[in-house]
């Protein structure tokens, strides 16, 4: 299996309040959209918001949750000031606030913001971990 | 905030029986390795495999959860014979059978199966999503 994703899907309640959500922060989707699908092009990957019914149903499981998913996706940034500079846009644009930015033990700086439909987002500064002019990551060890 | 994501992380119950299930699948890690965390590099973006409960903690969330988690992952092929070749090294690697590969109402082929923690695959092959030499793909309106 070659080390590498396509494409992360995040189930949505409410697709129309999904897209108000991530058009705030001023995402892009692609053209001609759709009704019942939203895509955007990120970096060598895509995002799509997709009904979490028709998400469950499409990979022929129950769609029942309660809790913490395990999941979490992280948008990571080149300065602390740019953490909650992004932190308050995304509040602003209607996240909730889940754990704001603080200095974190492994030597960053991090918050979590949860989406319309609590999706995790962390919003960090990782020094160890630096991004290239496109955003692209190198992790280092 | 830039169209981009970072890192995706994936809650898990025991990392060294999820360490196993990637490397079986040919996946290396970063070096050096940690015991508590295990990083990938993906195309621009990270992997990483972290304590389920740690995950939560670090998010200060509750660490409970039933059901289907509302995100899946997709790791998309250049043809239907590749998902297919995908979706058997993936079940011998220990991922459980979620939905066998078959035809798909949008146009493409597909099959999902759960890593050691329930995450869900999408092994695809999407004719409207090509992929460049390196596996980034440019989704198509």
């Amino acid at each position: 299996m070659e080390q590498r994703l396509t494409l992360v899907t995040l189930g949505v309640g409410d697709i129309a309040r999904s897209r108000r959500f991530y058009a705030a922060l001023g995402w892009q989707e692609i053209e001609p959209r759709q009704d019942s699908v939203a895509f955007f092009q990120l970096n060598g990957i895509g995002l799509s918001l997709f009904p979490r019914a028709e998400l469950a149903k499409d990979a022929e499981v129950a769609d029942s949750a309660a809790g913490f998913s395990g999941i979490t996706l992280a948008h990571n940034l080149r300065s602390e000031a740019q953490v909650d500079a992004l932190f308050a846009e995304m509040v602003a644009a209607g996240a909730a606030t889940v754990k704001s930015p603080r200095k974190v033990f492994w030597g960053g700086y991090s918050g979590y913001v949860a989406d319309p439909d609590g999706h995790l987002w962390e919003i960090a500064h990782n020094p160890f971990f630096p991004l290239d002019a496109a955003g692209n990551v190198t992790l280092a060890g």
